[in-house]
């Protein structure tokens, strides 16, 4: 459920929530050049959005200025981060040490972010007990254990195509309901997931774009 | 330049780019239930964009339906690959065999959308020659030469951070407009260069809003 404070939520479209960093980016953005109040006509020229689309995604979280004052960067910005959960440290858990997982875990941009990998799962035997950037890998038996003693509500998921969709499942078993997906996989989400993919060829396709043909 | 057949070319905001493969995305999802004509409404509600906002990114690329009539699925998915310039095969290189670099050379989501790695390289001497998933490690100093003989024009970087600013250098001096980014950074883009970033942590900041403050 959206936390809104006495706020009764709104049921939000997810594609309207994935849509939120980006106003964040925007917004410190501004912020940083100095700039106090938006309009959202300014605030839609960084995102090439209609002021009219601005003010829609913006209602389902309540009203965040006075009709014609536009919004206050910092209380918008903080208001933003505190909806999306983000004034917190999330501990996260990888699934899948292989290279991609062993690349995923030396990551330098997590933790600046508020996001800590604390532990790591490998089906392979070979793999458990092996110590990789400080944490040492586990079985996928222990996994319910270990994500309930974290509080780890986030897994990052790192195996084989053909392994994703056992892995999916065993997490929300667990009581896992986030995972970032690195496998290409089109698979079943389980029930109750939210699952979100990181597709390199969706940037590929827009910078192409800008090239000539061969 | 964008290509647009006879038209005059309107200089697109990068953000309008960037939307195109969601765009892509809708219209395939629409075209699979059957669905032969939508109007700005429909494809709004698969995006959560307004009409207007469906409207004014498509105006950027001429008219493709007549007004009140909606769109044709099918004609707007291909106009649109074709604009992207993804009706065609692209070949990539790959900077930095490392870790990350190698479960990217091991990355089955490229070649079924039209995106083929051809080509590695790395600064260090002890990889050069090695030969990963069929694609032999070359030397940064063979970059230009290798790129112009494949015509590669878009580049995936995948080396340390202290290194990124280098490689991006070599690749421009090399005549490399596009790059994939995968290191955590915050150098210069060099003029002329089109750079995208894989950041992992815009998808964790939108799926923290589903979970519960821990």
């Amino acid at each position: 459920m959206p936390r809104m404070g006495n706020q009764v939520a709104r049921d939000v479209p997810g594609v309207v929530i994935q849509r939120l960093p980006l106003y964040l980016q925007a917004l410190r953005h501004i912020d940083g050049t100095g700039v106090e109040v938006v309009s959202s006509q300014e605030l839609g020229d960084q995102l090439q959005f209609t002021p009219a689309q601005i003010r829609k995604d913006l209602s389902y979280f309540g009203r965040f200025g006075k009709q014609g004052r536009g919004y206050n960067v910092k209380r918008l910005h903080s208001e933003l981060r505190r909806i999306l959960g983000l004034n917190q440290q999330w501990n996260l858990a990888l699934v899948g040490v292989g290279r991609l997982g062993r690349a995923i875990l030396g990551y330098e941009g997590f933790a600046p972010r508020g996001f800590k990998v604390v532990a790591a799962f490998d089906a392979d035997p070979t793999q458990i007990g092996k110590k990789v950037a400080n944490i040492t890998v586990q079985a996928m038996s222990e996994l319910q254990a270990t994500v309930r003693q974290h509080g780890i509500q986030i897994c990052i998921v790192a195996v084989p195509p053909t392994e994703a969709q056992a892995a999916l499942e065993t997490l929300v078993k667990a009581g896992v309901k986030a995972v970032l997906n690195y496998a290409p996989w089109a698979g079943r989400v389980p029930n109750g997931m939210h699952l979100r993919e990181v597709d390199p060829v969706l940037f590929l396709q827009s910078m192409t774009y800008y090239l000539k043909p061969s």
